[in-house]
């Protein structure tokens, strides 16, 4: 087919822009389905705080875009200690802000690792110059405790150097504390790397100041009206920065945190289900714990009789729940 | 962690019962989805019935869930004579109805392989006695012409039993029909089968009236409307029946038609700039096809140079709409 586009009468802007306005009707069910799902959200964690390790389960059915960031040691700890998960868009109702701007956070248990109890991350929806759009964010603290710093002190020298930059700005790519989390980032290896280092993810993109966002939201706006009344508006050029040249901890990070957000914070009913289901198989295959089966009450098997009966159950409604809305927009 | 559930209060009702509170905002969502981006849609019709080629550029950049059902001449068929896909949800006011129904429909020039210009499917999304829920269709007849049938009489043979069971019911089963569909479906090879098949799909559970359906949904309903009183409501009991044994042509057909209305219809233009990218990558490749880039006009030119902006242009806003309102609900 080669060519063929040469016959074509319909310019880049014209599809470009009406892929602008399906993103803005995105956006507006993106609140909707925000508001809509809240009240369902908080009835959800009511029943779940009732269910023992709810969110470790959930966390081991994950999806393999979430599982591969997971070491043993980080579900050792998710096991132990996690209490629950949430997720909160934060700039629903900003009209500076975005509804794709979210808060992930992280309650715990007093544990062996950590001082904290919640260790919450902000994500911003922003816009750079060149009309870049992403998330980003800014390293966030762990108070791990003596010997218990599960990313070989990569955390501590994040927000070390998030110090400095925040002070000394393009500059601090020469300071001590670059050329440290330098040298721990070339040490680890990738593969192995502990979960919590998601806490360190600022952008796959240089850092946006929000200021740096609006102006460049505000200038985005004014091409856009220009080119719905038909008068003529370049693009900025191209020339996406990226973050401090090898100083951006998790380089996966946008992608981790939004699949958390967008797809295991909504689906985790199903995902604990499939944990059940899966810990039921290996009830069935082992003598052994089918004899402690014996020695239960018989409340304690109705409960797990109800628990298998709740994945039949959302197995027969599954495909109602992988309908719509989801329009998957992945080219 | 075998064995903690046994700690938990909550009861399987409650959390089924939360699932589908999640899944009536769910469509809710998509009315409100389909209602803001018709017009959006329709725009985007009038653009690319000027680009040549658009819906089989489209089709050859397809997800592996689509393309893996695409066979070499059905992408032929397609790049000579497919004029345009759409997608329509028929039952999105009909109170009886749901707003997952819709129909597909495939409009082409004519060509060598059959004598329509218009292939419409309808899936209607219906429940089932024992509370199963998905999409049943019916099979569509395609007028191959003389030695055109890609699917070697498959098409047909569902067409004509499908006549028999309409009459006949479950006896149809015994028919010389029946005995023909099941001989050419055991004929072909599962992986080489025409896309065009997919025309042929009934349901992956047997077939649902609309009258099964609605008694289904208002059983379903009162159910519902006990529990949230606090009553009792026992699920019917499971028994999910297959579709006529061995005789439903395309086993993957559910699947198939949702991804081809969730993600290559919304996403058409994202797919469409995919494959005007790896054409352009070919361009760079090829000496003698530079050659010809010479001898063009200057308009034709300037064309091609708008589309491929236009890549450059939809891939920096791509993060934008991967992301919400999906939800992915697979667990």
């Amino acid at each position: 087919m080669t060519g063929t586009e040469n016959e074509s009468k319909v310019t880049y802007e014209e599809l470009a822009e009406l892929e602008k306005d399906f993103d803005d009707v995105d956006v507006q069910l993106l609140k909707q389905q925000y508001k809509l799902s809240k009240p369902l959200y908080e009835k959800r964690q009511a029943l779940v705080s009732q269910i023992p390790h709810f969110w470790s389960s959930v966390l081991e059915m994950a999806p393999q875009e979430i599982d591969q960031f997971i070491q043993p040691s980080d579900s050792n700890l998710f096991a132990n200690a996690l209490k629950s998960i949430s997720i909160d868009r934060f700039e629903i109702d900003d009209p500076n802000g975005s509804p794709r701007s979210f808060a992930m956070t992280f309650e715990f248990e007093p544990n062996e690792h950590f001082e904290d109890r919640v260790l919450e991350k902000k994500f911003w929806f922003r816009r750079a110059e060149e009309n870049w759009t992403g998330l980003i964010s800014e390293p966030v603290k762990i108070n791990w405790k003596d010997g218990g710093d599960l990313t070989n002190g990569i955390t501590d020298a994040a927000v070390a150097y998030w110090e400095v930059r925040k002070q000394k700005g393009d500059a601090a790519k020469d300071s001590k504390e670059a050329e440290k989390l330098s040298d721990l980032l070339e040490e680890c290896n990738a593969e192995s790397v502990s979960f919590f280092t998601l806490f360190s993810f600022v952008s796959s993109r240089k850092y946006i100041t929000a200021e740096e966002s609006a102006e460049a939201n505000a200038a985005e706006a004014e091409r856009r009206a220009k080119r719905a009344k038909g008068e003529k508006a370049e693009d900025p050029a191209d020339k996406i920065e990226n973050y401090d040249q090898g100083l951006e901890v998790h380089p996966s990070g946008e992608e981790l945190a939004t699949v958390i957000a967008e797809d295991l914070w909504p689906s985790a009913i199903r995902y604990f289900t499939s944990a059940q289901e899966a810990e039921h198989l290996e009830f069935d295959d082992s003598d052994m714990e089918i004899e402690e089966i014996d020695e239960e009450s018989e409340d304690e098997e109705d409960a797990r009789v109800n628990l298998q009966k709740l994945g039949e159950e959302l197995k027969k409604g599954r495909s109602e729940r992988d309908g719509p809305p989801s329009k998957k927009r992945k080219a």
